[in-house]
């Protein structure tokens, strides 16, 4: 979980040392402002030019790669979220696990957040529904 | 990786041992068939019904998800593949961070695979782009 304040580049750290395969993304009152999986966390960081044709990606070369993401370091991730989804990947606390999948399947996003009354109370991955699944 | 002949209950237990965020399926010729990102490969498993309106999977209970699941055992990834894209988040050998992210990002896959020659070579996850990017 990261805040719309959270430098850029702090949040794609936290999801590199936690292996999360996402980011929550929480507005001023601690409820999820957006959810984005990794891939689209990803796309805070690459230029536009090159999400479009990745081949124009080649030309930057790796030395020139790492001094973009340095410079990304004073930006928010407010500064560069991408639209507002009109839904986000929530579930309530009584979900069951293959209500947890379908949201998952649908919406593509591998991290979804357990809401209660309009509270976050937690959040599960696929690992951890994977693991809650094949457990028996 | 997985074949095409993999019983999917397989593909998933890999998936979730291993923690991978998604599964390269191979053709007979040891090519990439398709690369299915983790929640894709979830609507393997999850039932057509659930996926289009997720409140209907609450009504199947946890006890009748996990005997749903077992069932799916004896069908191998080929029969229960969607659409084969038409096209395949692959990238060359010399690929750079920069432009595997950009595939990731506009393909929404957190897997790539690495080919050269027709041939694959190898994949990079997510966690992998991100630690090598972060490294310096």
């Amino acid at each position: 979980m990261v805040t719309l304040s959270t430098p850029a580049l702090e949040a794609a750290r936290l999801m590199a040392d936690q292996n999360l395969p996402g980011l929550i993304v929480l507005d001023e009152d601690g409820k999820p402002f957006t959810i984005l999986p990794g891939t689209q966390v990803l796309r805070l960081a690459v230029p536009q030019y090159c999400q479009d044709d990745p081949a124009l990606a080649r030309v930057v070369d790796e030395q020139h790669a790492d001094l973009f993401l340095r410079a990304l370091g004073d930006k928010t991730v407010r500064e560069l979220l991408p639209d507002r989804p009109r839904e986000l990947p929530v579930v309530d606390g009584d979900a069951t696990v293959l209500e947890i999948a379908a949201v998952m399947a649908r919406m593509r996003s591998p991290v979804v957040a357990v809401m209660a009354q309009d509270r976050m109370t937690g959040a599960v991955t696929l690992d951890n529904l994977l693991d809650r699944m094949l457990a028996s």
